[in-house]
C-alpha cells in the first residue's frame, strides 16, 4: 500500500461512504478500520457535521481515539466540543496521555475541567500531572505510558512483564530500569533483551550509560541531542533522577518541523507561524507589529535622508541609487544573518568561537563588496557615462556590503550573549537597520566629494 | 548521564588522554568505549594528527567505525585518507552500508575505487548497488541491512531467525514479510511478535497494510510520510515490489535538519547551505551568485527612478521617502512569500486551492495597506507638516503593500506549478522585484499629482 494521496483518499472514500450511508455498519466499519489512521483522520476531518454525527455513531471511542490523535491539532477542538461530552471523554481516556494534554490545551479552561471530571481518575490524574508543564519543555511533550523494570528482574521476568505492559505503552523498544528507590539506573533495548539468556539479571546486562533529560529541558535542545544520539526514545526525570515519562521519536518529528517553521516565519519577519485556519484578519495581525516597526525605522531612514537635502537638491541624481544601494545592504544582511542563526542553532558557532566567525564574516564582506563595487562601477561608468558618480555608487557598495555582512552576523551573536533567541532578530529588521547604515555612507561620501560630481 | 556539553567533554578527555599518551591501551580503551559514539566522535574530531594516529593504533576498525559514523559528514573525508588505506577499507566494511556510502560520495572517484577493491566482496557488492542511486532519493538513503521474513515461517521461527540477524540489522522493531516471489506482502513489528504465540504463521499475524516507497522517491516526500503515519522505519521496493532496502527514522532526522536547513538558507538568499569548513571565500561564493542577479535588477530600479528624473528634479523631497516605500514592499513580500513556501511544502496549499490563498492573501494586503497607509500619512502630516506628501505617500504605501502581498505569494504558485522548487523564489528576489514595482507606484503618483506638491 501506498501513502494515500488525496485523491485516492476521495476515491476510497466514496466506496466506503456509500455503506456509511445505507447504515451497513458491519461493512462501513471493515472498510473504514482497514485503512491506517492517518488516513482515517484525513477522510474524517474533510467531511461535514451530518456525517462526522454518522461516523461517531458506528465507531467506539477506542477507535475514535485513533483517528483524533492523528487529526490537524487546528482543527481537532472543533470535533472535541461537538460530540457528546461523555464520548469526547471517552476518546481522551483512550489516547496517549501527551496527545490528549496537546488536545486539552487548545480548549477554554472549562471544558477542561469538565471533560476531568467526566474521566475515569487514572486518566484525569496523568492527564493533571502533565498539564501543568510548560509550553516547549520536556515535560510538555513526554508521556508518561512507558514500560520499567526493577534491576533486581531476570531477563524472563523482565520479557514477561513486557508482553504485559506492551499494549498500553507508548514504546517497547527501550526499557528502563530503576533501582529500589524508583531512581533512573539503566536502559536495556528490546533487542538486547531478546538475545539475553533468561536467567541473567537485568543490572548485568543492561547498559548504565542512560541518557536522560531533566523535565524542564527545552524542546529544541532535545531534538537535537535526539538527532546527534539517534535515540528512538528519552526518559526523562526529575532533579533526583526519578523516571517521569518518556520522549519518543515521533513526537520529536513533530517539534524538529515546528521549530524549522518557527525559524523561516522569524526570518521572514512574522511574529507567529501562520496556521491553515487563520483568515485574513488574523494573518494580517501576525504580520503587522513587524510592519509598525519597520514604518517607524523607515522613517528615520527618511529623516537620514532629509539631512542631505542640500546634495540632494544639487546632485539629483544621487536618489537614482537610493534603492539599489540600500537593497543591497538589505540581502547581505539577511545572509548573513541566516547564516549565523543556522550556526548558532546547530551548534557550530560554539566550536568556532565568535571572533573567530565574525572575522570570517568581515572577509566574506570584503570579497562580496570588493566584486560587487568593481561590477556596479564599470556598468555606471559605461551605461550613465559618469565615472566618478561609477567610482562614488562603487565605494558605497564595498563599505556598505562590508559592514552590512559583518553586522548581519553580529547582531545574533549579541543576542545569544544575552540569552535572547537569535531568530528574532528577523530579515526585515536587519534590512531595515542596513538600508539606515548604507544611505548614511553612500550621501556621507556623495557629500564630501561633491566637487567630483558637479 | 546528560548529554555531554563541549566542557565536560574537554574535561573526560583530559582524564582519558593521559591513559593514552602513557601507552595505557587497556585503561584508554576501557574509558573511552564507554563513552556513547555521538560523544567519541565529537572527542575524536578535536584532536590533532598525532593523538588520531595513536587513537588508530589503539581501536579496532569495528570500534573505529562507530566513532567515524559520528563524525561530522564535512571533516569525515580528511580522517578517512590520512588512515592506512586497508584500516580504511576495514572500517568502510564495518559501517552501516547507508553511512559508508554517504562517506564514499565525499571521496574522489579514485579512492572510491581503490577503497572498493581492498574491502570484502561482500561489503564492496552491497556499496555498489546504493552508490549510483540519485542523491536525494529513498534510494541514496536507504540501508540494505535489514530483517527480511517469509511469509510461511512460524512465530518460533522468525523470533529465531531475529535473534541471529539482530547483530547485522540497522533496525529489528519492523521486520518485513515476503512471499515467495521476494515480493514484500506485509510487516510485523518486533511488539507484535513477542505478544504472538509461537507456532502461528507470520501470514496470520503480519499486518498487509504495509505502506512502502518507491526506490526513486524524493527524500523530502519520505520525511513528511514518516512523520504522517508515526512509522520507525519505511520499506523501499522497485517497480515490482521487490524489496530493496529500508529507511530509518534517524536518517529522516537529518534528512529533515538538512530539508530544513535548505529552505531557511534559500530564503535568505544563499545558493547551497554553509558549511562549518566553509572559509571566506567558499562563503562568498555561495552569497554572489544572487547578489550579482541583484545588482543588475537594481540598476533596473535605478533606470525606473532615472525616468522620473523631471519629477525628481522639482521635488527633491521625494527622494527621501524611497527606501521606506522600498522597504515596506520587500519586506511584506517576503512574509507572503515565506507563508506560501511553508504552505506548498507542508502540504496545506493543496487542500486550500490556488485563487483562495491569492484572495486571502489579498485580503490580507488590503488590511495591513490601510493600516500603514493611515500610520504613514498621520506621520508625515505632522511631522513634516505636510499633508498632500503624507497622503502621497500613504496612498503608495497601501498601494505597493496589496501588489506587494499578492506577488509574494502568487510567484511560488506558479513556480510550484512549473514543477521548480517554490523554495527557489528567495527573499531578496522577491524583495527586489517589490523594489521595483513599489518606485514605479510612488513615482507614478507623483508625476500625475504634481500639481499637489509644488
Amino acid at each position: 500500500m501506498e501513502h494515500l494521496e488525496k485523491q485516492e483518499r476521495m476515491e476510497m472514500w466514496e466506496k466506503i461512504q456509500k455503506a456509511l450511508i445505507d447504515e451497513q455498519i458491519d461493512q462501513f466499519r471493515a472498510e473504514f478500520l482497514e485503512l491506517h489512521p492517518y488516513d482515517q483522520a484525513k477522510i474524517f476531518e474533510e467531511q461535514d457535521g451530518n456525517i462526522r454525527v454518522l461516523i461517531y455513531s458506528y465507531l467506539s471511542p477506542e477507535e475514535m481515539a485513533e483517528v483524533i490523535e492523528q487529526v490537524d491539532r487546528d482543527l481537532v477542538d472543533e470535533f472535541i466540543i461537538e460530540m457528546i461530552p461523555a464520548f469526547a471523554a471517552k476518546i481522551l481516556e483512550n489516547m496517549s496521555t501527551d496527545d490528549a494534554v496537546d488536545i486539552l490545551n487548545e480548549l477554554d479552561k472549562n471544558k477542561v475541567a469538565s471533560f476531568l471530571t467526566i474521566m475515569d481518575k487514572k486518566a484525569s490524574d496523568e492527564i493533571k500531572a502533565l498539564l501543568h508543564y510548560e509550553e516547549k519543555t520536556a515535560g510538555s511533550i513526554m508521556t508518561t505510558e512507558f514500560v520499567v523494570i526493577d534491576m533486581e528482574m531476570t531477563v524472563k521476568e523482565a520479557m514477561q512483564h513486557l508482553r504485559k505492559a506492551a499494549p498500553e505503552a507508548e514504546t517497547i523498544y527501550y526499557i528502563y530500569v530503576v533501582n529500589f528507590y524508583k531512581k533512573l539506573v539503566g536502559v536495556i533495548s528490546l533487542r538486547d533483551l531478546i538475545i539475553a539468556e533468561g536467567d541473567w539479571l537485568i543490572q548485568e546486562v543492561m547498559s548504565e550509560r542512560v541518557v536522560s533529560v531533566p523535565v524542564g529541558e527545552d524542546q529544541e535542545d532535545i531534538a537535537q541531542m535526539m538527532r546527534d544520539y539517534d535515540f528512538l526514545a528519552l526518559p526523562v526525570v526529575d532533579f533526583q533522577d526519578h523516571l517521569l515519562g518518556i520522549i519518543t521519536v515521533d513526537d520529536i518529528m513533530d517539534v524538529m518541523e515546528e521549530e524549522a517553521s518557527d525559524d523561516y516565519s522569524k526570518l521572514a519577519g512574522i511574529s507567529d507561524v501562520e496556521r491553515s485556519g487563520d483568515n485574513a484578519l488574523s494573518s494580517a495581525k501576525k504580520r503587522l507589529p513587524w510592519l509598525i516597526i519597520l514604518l517607524f525605522l523607515g522613517m528615520l531612514t527618511a529623516s537620514v535622508i532629509g539631512r542631505f537635502e542640500e546634495t540632494l537638491d544639487k546632485v539629483a541624481m544621487l536618489a537614482v541609487f537610493i534603492p539599489l544601494i540600500a537593497g543591497m545592504a538589505g540581502n547581505t544582511g539577511t545572509q548573513a544573518l541566516a547564516v549565523a542563526v543556522r550556526s548558532i542553532s546547530t551548534g557550530e558557532m560554539r566550536k568556532k568561537g565568535n571572533m573567530a566567525v565574525i572575522w570570517q564574516e568581515a572577509k566574506t564582506g570584503l570579497i562580496t563588496g570588493l566584486s560587487c563595487g568593481v561590477i556596479i562601477t564599470l556598468l555606471i561608468a559605461f551605461w550613465y557615462s559618469d565615472v566618478f558618480l561609477g567610482i562614488l555608487v562603487g565605494i558605497s557598495i564595498m563599505a556598505t556590503l562590508l559592514v552590512s555582512t559583518v553586522s548581519g552576523a553580529f547582531i545574533p551573536l549579541i543576542m545569544y550573549r544575552f540569552n535572547i533567541d537569535p531568530a528574532v532578530a528577523s530579515g526585515p529588521f536587519i534590512t531595515t537597520l542596513n538600508d539606515l547604515t548604507s544611505i548614511f555612507i553612500y550621501f556621507g561620501l556623495a557629500t564630501i566629494f561633491m566637487n567630483f560630481l558637479i
